[in-house]
């Protein structure tokens, strides 16, 4: 039984709640009326939520949203985002870049959202100036897997923090939500509470049955996750749900059943969807909300903010150490026979620097999607257990992870094979546009896998990845940065660089064994080529293993008289001079060898040749979907890119 | 009680089955050894399962694959597949094209595992001849979806067949199984009976605690599955199970409890993956395959074949009727108004093309992911509800269900935000591989989307798209063909273009209305373009909803006195030598204008240059991450591909 004093105190609290709930409903509809567009529906249906997390639960500092010990919250379902640009703007939140007097957003700026010029961008997007949150989200379905990405961090750097990650109904069909789901059990982050707002809309419908409450409660008490089902509309019962964040042996799930357009009478029994109030019909949602907290008996008491975040005492940062070199690096991994050889996978290459630079600096972590022992990343995993997250076998999850990883500091390295990787393309644009500092890794790229098919081969992967090497995330940074090595040092010393970059990387490697191309001290940096043979009549590039095959295609057609420049293009975006001007002095003809499919380094040369256009540009690329061989080497001719197809392309260009 | 005649005949025919398995599992074990790699321990663990289907359970003809009545399998593990190869060999099922007097694969074949020349891909792969399956699988999760589609036009046929789909545990992690999982139950597919076998093992290591066989029952449960869990190497445990396939009201699930290698000792007790055995060991494997059939008391007893299809007749075809055209489209989709204002979204014209096609042959389906009211597909979904498939907020199953619909000769278009279709990226892979004759539609597409911001925006998608233009999947026949109209005319005969091709096609769409470019008679054709305006001083090249900004600073710089070639490129790949020929013969430059990032037509007809070098190209392509703004010409502005951008680039080209 409860005491009249609380009920009393509770009755106060709700209908403080209640109001600031309309409150905010107001700014919503104002803001996005003014927009021209928006989803002030779903917005406004997250009223109460919103309040109860954002000035009651989370404990936070709105002027300081850059203090770790902060409680987060991600917005899945990103389109909402006005309800939370409301509720900061009240609490005089900061915007803008870190700072220790920094601007804090004020309620006169929210007419302001979508413009150009505003940090209130049209879903959340934290690095155009919104540092409350830590990714850009909006392409629904993959908040809770940032979200177990910030959780994890906290717990590595011993921050008794908690992740709030607010999902539609109509959302959680998205099959990552249930990867999420998975990882935070098996990684008991009971850090994390979900909360879904089960409105009972889609965008062009009623959400399936599969999505209702009752549905979604079976389901994430399936996946082992505790559950509580409320009114979203209810302070009381959202405010002991969610007490329970933090405390349960489980990770918390509140199932808030909410109204979309609540408050606003004249759209809440309809699906009205992604569309503001028309301006003339403002005055009339403005007065329903009105009207509603009459009903309610809102009282317009004024919250007290949210609680502060415990008080904690971080450690000092580990101390950098120098990365050990290759040769080092090697005989601390149990590789010292390789150097013998002269042999060694870029696969395994990356493996030995992932464990060089996690002894260097304790921020490196890595991910793997159940093939660490294909990428070699279970090298990391032998020495570095504790930063080492096995995502198994859901690669969405394991980008958005990577995400949540990078916006608390630290530097992750997530790895499959590429093919799979492809998998996560949508989270890895997402990931772009957050500016997170990822490091993505697809190992068995190209046709060289040969035996286990084309269902295993990443092919696209350059052509996706170069997009957005030509895109600026800032100034002078790429939005990727891609490495393709051909060698175990380059690839070492590439892997070394990824994580000096400041940004997203994709490394490329093989599946092969290939021998050493370079010394072990050779230098690599960003932009560059190496420029391994020298010739007169024709120049000939590759990139990544088939490098070998071009060097193989060089030296026979040195026997036919014709004498070939080769170059190794190992990262995009490329400085093209170098070889441009080789081919200027040697016949005007290069011709770029792939093992991927079109849109890789021949358009990157083709397009920095047709500038000018005073070098002629060939190239030949994966030219057929491939299918299972035994060797390498037949798939190559296959497909068109085997030694004969290079000595034929190349004394054509020669002979001109 | 049982009558003990049928214990007996239970017992022998358990016998006969364990010597079945047995059996299989020889040939899989020589014929992984013989090809040096392949998944021997994931094949034997399914030995019983694939006895029990393929010779017992499913109702087909293995020497006809292409009897629609077939019952049908989807591997959806597919590195499981020689154990498949080992049953179909031995029950002399027909492999190459599609014939009256077929090939039959004889268990000589199977050492050819994995050959270039041999059908016997390392995962399946009908494409390569394999018509037993109707879709490529290996990159895992896909497979039932797969057999969603095959279910969906099984109903569509009225044909009485049942789709069995065999996903491994492990697998069972990735989000698209849920997907699938959600979107069986919503339309009741309850032709659907997915196998999961319960192996404990994934690659690396063995699998979460969340995809143990008690999790997954639970799950399934509350997915709204019916779930028998059994010993997947007990016949007569897997026999009742798999016997209720078909006849309940809800789908079913089988949970086998497998073991990895099974029946071989020495690989059986240890997460042996993704390695043959070697050559030396492989009479010990052999001769303890003998001691388990020993043990087991199998009799090589030979089984009878499998039963056959249920004998149906087949409706005569639908007669497909000529396609109505622009005009009466418009007016038939209730859009007339939009003739005399000489404006459409290209959005828009597809969906009233989709309407058009579909009243013309019913093989046209269409799928969309709860945005039907901003792709148009609801266009389509008013006029044929019952060929209009809601996928909600899932992309993947949606690409995949797609595949399994276009296995079965239904013409599929797949519609979401093309953002959203970049979900589905690696399905879309498997697509080509399969070469499924599927249609992808991506609307709200490239930076025009402005107010939205960049997570909603689709900007790489071109390049990804493009990366398979260039790669053949089969004679004359590219992986995928690219349409990205430019008005509404445009758009709707580049719809009409998807369903006669034969293959896989990506149309991209914009959120705004555009103006008419073309008279409604206007003929499109692959590889195509058209020089919509004439010039002296340099060539303009566009595609899409920017070629509208493209027209617009060509009518500037005449005014400032360089007269422009405009061409729309509304196709790739393309025919560029209309557009080389026309800049040779004015200037000798070209401006490529495009609202994504790099790797589109600016990289196609760079790479169509420098062949020669003659022609001087530039682009201008998206060269920062957007943001939100507020109008589509502000952000063009942003990104750099604006009317003043063009301008300057133009004049610049113009003047050298």
């Amino acid at each position: 039984m409860r005491a009249s004093g609380c009920i009393e105190h509770s009755a106060k609290l709700s209908a403080a709640v209640h109001a600031k709930a309309v409150a905010l409903g107001k700014h919503v509809v104002r803001m996005t009326t003014a927009a021209g567009s928006g989803h002030p529906s779903s917005a406004l249906g997250l009223g109460h939520v919103i309040v109860e997390l954002m000035y009651r639960r989370m404990r936070y500092d709105p002027a300081d949203p850059w203090n770790p010990a902060n409680d987060r919250l991600v917005l899945s379902e990103g389109h909402a985002v006005p309800i939370v640009y409301a509720a900061y703007a009240d609490l005089g939140g900061a915007i803008g870049p870190k700072s220790d007097s920094p601007t804090l957003l004020r309620v006169d700026d929210l007419p302001a959202l979508r413009e150009l010029h505003s940090v209130l961008d049209g879903h959340p997007n934290p690095a155009e100036g919104f540092p409350f949150f830590d990714a850009a989200t909006g392409s629904l379905g993959q908040g809770l897997s940032v979200a177990a990405g910030l959780a994890l961090a906290a717990r590595l750097d011993g921050i008794p923090k908690r992740i709030f990650a607010v999902i539609g109904d109509g959302e959680s069909r998205e099959g990552q939500i249930w990867e999420a789901a998975d990882f935070i059990v098996d990684y008991r982050l009971t850090n994390v509470c979900a909360v879904f707002s089960c409105n009972g809309w889609g965008q062009a419908n009623e959400i399936s049955n599969q999505q209702s409450p009752a549905a979604l409660a079976r389901k994430l008490a399936a996946f082992g996750w505790e559950v509580a089902e409320v009114d979203g509309h209810d302070p009381d019962a959202l405010s002991e749900a969610l007490s329970n964040a933090g405390r349960l042996p489980r990770p918390l799930a509140v199932l808030a059943r909410t109204i979309k357009g609540w408050g606003v009478d004249f759209i809440q029994h309809q699906n009205y969807h992604g569309r503001p109030v028309p301006a003339a019909d403002l005055p009339r949602a403005l007065s329903e909300l009105d009207a509603t907290a009459h009903r309610l008996e809102a009282a317009p008491v004024e919250l007290p903010g949210p609680p502060p975040p415990v008080p904690i005492e971080f450690p000092p940062p580990s101390p950098r150490k120098p990365v050990l070199g290759f040769v080092e690096t090697l005989k601390r991994c149990g590789l010292e026979k390789t150097l013998a050889a002269g042999r060694l996978a870029t696969r395994t290459a990356y493996g030995a620097a992932l464990v060089a630079l996690g002894d260097a600096d304790t921020r490196i972590v890595a991910l793997d999607g159940d093939v660490s022992n294909s990428t070699y990343s279970n090298l990391f995993a032998r020495e570095h257990p504790d930063r080492f997250f096995e995502c198994k076998i859901a690669e969405q999850n394991m980008v958005s992870v990577a995400v949540g990883l990078a916006a608390a500091g630290k530097i992750p390295f997530a790895s499959s094979f590429a093919k799979f990787i492809a998998r996560g393309v949508d989270q890895i644009d997402m990931a772009g546009i957050t500016r997170a500092n990822v490091k993505l890794v697809g190992s068995h790229s190209g046709v060289s896998l040969a035996a286990d098919g084309p269902s295993q081969m990443g092919l696209s992967d350059v052509a996706y990845f170069r997009s957005m090497t030509r895109v600026a995330a800032g100034p002078g940074r790429p939005a990727c940065v891609v490495f393709h090595p051909s060698d175990a040092v380059s690839a070492f010393a590439c892997t070394c660089l990824m994580a000096q970059i400041e940004g997203m990387c994709y490394l490329r490697t093989h599946r092969p064994e290939a021998p050493f191309l370079y010394s072990p001290d050779e230098v690599f940096e960003p932009r560059g080529c190496k420029h391994l043979r020298r010739g007169s009549h024709v120049t000939l590039v590759g990139s990544g293993f088939i490098l070998h095959t071009v060097l193989a295609a060089a030296k026979r057609l040195d026997e036919c008289g014709v004498s070939a420049n080769v170059f190794d293009v190992y990262t995009l975006p490329l400085h093209a001079a170098p070889i441009l001007d080789a081919a200027r002095s040697s016949g005007g003809g290069v011709l770029v060898v792939e093992d991927n499919y079109a849109g890789g380094v021949y358009s990157e040369l083709a397009e920095a040749a047709a500038k000018e256009g005073d070098v002629r540009v060939h190239g030949l690329t994966v030219s057929r979907i491939p299918k299972s061989a035994r060797t390498a080497d037949e798939l190559f001719d296959f497909v068109g890119v085997g030694v004969d197809d290079i000595i034929m392309s190349a004394k054509n260009l020669a002979n001109r």
